[in-house]
């Protein structure tokens, strides 16, 4: 028996999220479909990083799974791309030890949101990123995001479902650009809690239009209360873009 | 009664092209439906510059139509959008005059093909541009691109299907572009015969892998036989770009 470690990508426009549900289309599911034939119906299950929500996308979400079939690794690359639907492709995949596992072992992720901001939607571009009709101080948005830099209590900045106790996190880098028309959110941290990225764009959106201060940030998060915080931006413009092992 | 121009862009994946069709989801069916329940149940004809095929999309496809109702031209734009589907958009609409007809005025029209170069399928992509997975000599393909400027007869590279009796046309403009992974392909003529740029774009793929060679441009033109020439390029990577009229 071998484990694979694997990097995939995927559009999350057509998945109910990453992880498996009944009778719903995942991302999770689909690899397992295709890793269950290659191994004669024997089920072969797959751990991912962690999951993503429906709609959100993946640049560089990681998976592993164990397969007694002595295939080269780039041999599984095509294998597996060949019976993959086109939503998903297998960006590479390579030998691990038994005791790697793609959630456990990950110390730290990268997210990234794109906004789209133009007052004209783009029938291109309506699955990928977030349309954004109204202006935006981005200085102000700049400022508000240098108060979440570094390891906070980040409740307020969570989905009240979550199940996770502790809720200290650390970002370790979060930068905003503009490239051409498109807002570009980029969040580096050791780990991120259940809408957390969401709920992050959201507020930092209503420092943009001025209806918060940038300093409010720091009440936010001293309330450790999801109701001070702001909305969750639509899942569209979020993209899972690496996780980082040592 | 007041006719409108209207330019449209639209993400081709989900329809069955451009055209009317029974029992098929088309870009002319989605916009007649919004327009003729705008006016109350009055049908509203639209007729487009020409059509695209299942799968093409358009950036500035033109259309008209002609309607009693008292609407400024940039609240139509909005009425429009907060209707159609997100896969049209309605870029802008105004006023011409009872004798404009998106078709019979047009003078020329810029159709672009996206190949996307590149050993791994890019689920983003999937739908915008065609992977290529192989090797291709550009220049090889620009100098047989050079063949096809100007005035020639194109029935070569016409679908066998069309009715169309002249098939002598002019391109105006012909080149290769990379843009990182992406090779555009721009064609700029006085009109298009049926299918024309797939097979334009077919026939160029072959002379860059080295199946042909660049001056047998001039004797598949010479044939005028639509079996001379290449294979058909896929829809996804073809854009109706721009419609010129005087």
């Amino acid at each position: 028996m071998q484990r694979y470690k694997c990097i995939i990508s995927y559009d999350g426009s057509g998945f109910s999220g990453y992880q498996i549900q009944p009778k719903k289309r995942t991302v999770q599911s689909d690899i397992e479909a295709v890793l269950t034939k290659m191994h004669k119906d024997k089920r072969v299950l797959v751990s991912g990083s962690g999951r993503t929500d429906a709609g959100v996308h993946a640049k560089g979400q990681v998976i592993h799974f164990d397969s007694p079939l002595p295939i080269p690794e780039n041999k599984w690359v095509v294998a597996l791309n060949s019976m993959l639907p086109e939503d998903i492709t297998v960006l590479s995949i390579e030998k691990v030890s038994p005791s790697f596992h793609a959630r456990f072992d990950a110390i730290g992720k990268e997210y990234r949101y794109f906004l789209h901001l133009s007052a004209t939607r783009d029938p291109f571009r309506r699955n990928f990123a977030y349309q954004y009709p109204y202006p935006l101080n981005i200085d102000a948005m700049r400022e508000a995001s240098r108060y979440l830099f570094g390891t906070h209590d980040f409740s307020s900045f969570c989905s009240a479902k979550t199940e996770v106790e502790d809720k200290v996190r650390t970002i370790e880098k979060i930068d905003l650009t503009m490239e051409g028309e498109l807002l570009l959110f980029r969040f580096v941290g050791n780990g991120f809690l259940y809408n957390m990225v969401r709920i992050l764009v959201g507020t930092l959106l209503e420092v943009g239009t001025g209806a918060r201060e940038p300093k409010e940030i720091l009440d936010i998060l001293e309330k450790k209360d999801r109701r001070y915080a702001g909305k969750t931006a639509p899942a569209n413009g979020l993209y899972l873009w690496k996780v980082f092992y040592n």
